[in-house]
């Protein structure tokens, strides 16, 4: 269930119900890509950094280490001790950006598996199954994700190809969660638009989406290279046409200025590898703008990452030690950085949701936009 | 200052105190070479896991940050962030150990850093200058550790050279904890015997060493490649020559069975990076012997890694979970098992202590001390 408590512009404060708790939105899902989050931290770690939402992936679990042995371990939740709401991606997009060999017909995708080279087929029914079993709160539908740029004709094709399979992977969602075995009888079913950066075929692929009745619906296939200009133009064209009582959730975005951009837009869930990824490479973000926190001028720093953070890393360590922790090669600094960076993202949802609720977003938007976006 | 408040046979509970608090033994030091634990473990970590002591090491901090950083800083407790005891080996042993192209002279020893071939001079002095910029509660004499096997001739000319090192690292600690501004003015001195396997050599080397008043005592050079009942003769040879009435700390040692066999010959300190590195490749402790995490038998084991532990990880994750990271090469692995490794030591050390204070060591000695050698 979800519920706009407040709106201001497009930009809209919500509520999100699903089978393990309540969601306060906007809100960034912190990605477990395998089931657990890179960086050496845990479940439980993102509990201590204000995360409401963990992101796992249909792919990676499949073929390690198999959504089957984590259906017969309990399903995703007992098997990485996370009690909040998880959403696992289909799959579609590591198919098409990570896996080798594919060839791509009607009833799905024959592919070589990145780790051993195995094939493997997979269509909406299966990846429907692989989310069932894994007994996620929000299974997304299994798309096909266009490279960019991509031909029109091509683009097309494969939109409309992406909303049959949508109304297949409806149709084995809705006979795996009426199942009396199944691991999450009240998993919910995300729809996802398509159409590369061609304004007609989003809008069009939007509205078909919406007529087939799901719980939220993602924008996907962007953040792929585009420029930002033409993420937010895609954001503006197809908004209008999403549901209005249903969550929207821009899939794979982005920068904290992106994140704030498409708030202002109407969007509602995001997720994003980039803050952990960069943490690892010694990116950290502050108030201020991004730190590179290997850089000489930290030697002798004694403050924390960001004076005003109150994460695990910022309220025990100096900048001068997590540096000495990355020139050495040490682990702790790869898990301190991502628990930094993960952190900063939810508080950056937190007081986006608060000046939502206090009708000052675009106060925050004006003052934060382009200054998260500088490097000190 | 050390109190032995119980005696079982040669074996020796006591307590232990020095500038950051008090050490009940015997105790197992927890090792953070380059101020942290390997594995993604902080010094916030080592309290929920019963460490006592950390032990850092002179040579790399000297190299990386460098121990004038780690002063300015305020000294190691404030730099990794740990208030309890820190024991800080004295860069010898790294120095025979990892360093290129070394020139011993009586002086002291010239070497190529073993990180970028920078020529470095360690002698008794600097050792101390280091090591008290580090400002850590226990200093380590500066010795040499002499290759395994050694000549007699070679060892007996080395362990001499040892000793009048020794005096002048006592002299040069004195004058250090004497400034004004010195960082742990409470700093304590052990010295470390030598003597290679020539129980005569040991002998009369320890009989040399307890002549120079020392905090404790060490029995370094052992556990490099010697069999295991040589390691025990040595130390049943050197033991009747220790002051009664100081620590004795034997350097690097070792598995479980090797601890409870040296606390048997009345040791009171141990340190090892062994847990820590098996941990890294999966060997993990339980209480009815070692087990390969990584074996395919566990992928469907619901169990926690030792049903009878509450470490971290055995709270809250299977090892059908860790088998998972491992094979996912992800960084929580390390991190929990190192985790579990570590607090499974410092368990055994407790058990042994509980042993000690009822008069039952022997009968733990005679369960544990080969039921512990075991893999699973």
């Amino acid at each position: 269930m979800f519920t706009v408590i407040k709106q201001e512009g497009r930009a809209r404060r919500g509520v999100f119900t699903c089978a393990h708790g309540t969601v306060q939105t906007p809100v960034f899902m912190n990605v477990g890509t395998q089931g657990v989050i890179k960086g050496a931290v845990s479940a439980h770690d993102l509990k201590d950094i204000g995360c409401q939402v963990e992101l796992s992936n249909t792919y990676h679990l499949h073929l390690r280490p198999g959504d089957q042995v984590v259906r017969a371990m309990g399903g995703l939740h007992k098997f990485m001790d996370w009690d909040g709401p998880i959403l696992t991606d289909s799959g579609g997009f590591q198919v098409f950006s990570l896996a080798g060999l594919r060839k791509i017909r009607e009833e799905g995708v024959t592919f070589a598996s990145h780790i051993d080279g195995r094939k493997i087929f997979m269509g909406p029914e299966e990846s429907m199954q692989i989310q069932s079993n894994l007994g996620s709160d929000i299974a997304m539908a299994f798309d096909e994700c266009v490279e960019n740029p991509a031909a029109y004709e091509y683009a097309k094709a494969s939109c409309e190809r992406t909303l049959r399979w949508l109304a297949r992977c409806k149709a084995e969602h809705d006979r795996l969660n009426a199942l009396p075995d199944t691991v999450n009888p009240r998993q919910m079913l995300f729809g996802i638009n398509q159409g590369a950066t061609y304004p007609d075929l989003r809008v069009w692929h939007m509205q078909e989406t919406a007529k087939i009745d799901c719980d939220g619906y993602a924008i996907g296939g962007l953040a792929v290279g585009e420029p930002t200009q033409v993420m937010y133009d895609v954001i503006d064209a197809v908004e209008p046409h999403m549901p209005k009582d249903k969550p929207r959730y821009l899939m794979g975005v982005g920068t904290p200025s992106n994140i704030i951009e498409a708030v202002h837009r109407g969007v509602d869930f995001f997720d994003c590898v980039m803050p952990a990824r960069n943490a690892r490479h010694g990116k950290l973000y502050t108030w201020e703008g991004a730190i590179n926190i290997k850089n000489e001028k930290y030697k002798l720093d004694e403050r924390p990452i960001d004076p005003t953070c109150d994460c695990p890393a910022c309220q025990h360590f100096s900048r001068a030690y997590l540096r000495h922790l990355f020139a050495a090669g040490e682990m702790l600094a790869m898990r301190l950085a991502v628990l930094h960076n993960l952190h900063f993202y939810n508080t950056l949802m937190a007081r986006i949701r608060e000046h939502l609720d206090n009708g000052s977003f675009e106060d925050f938007r004006a003052e934060y936009s382009a200054k998260l976006e500088q490097k000190l």
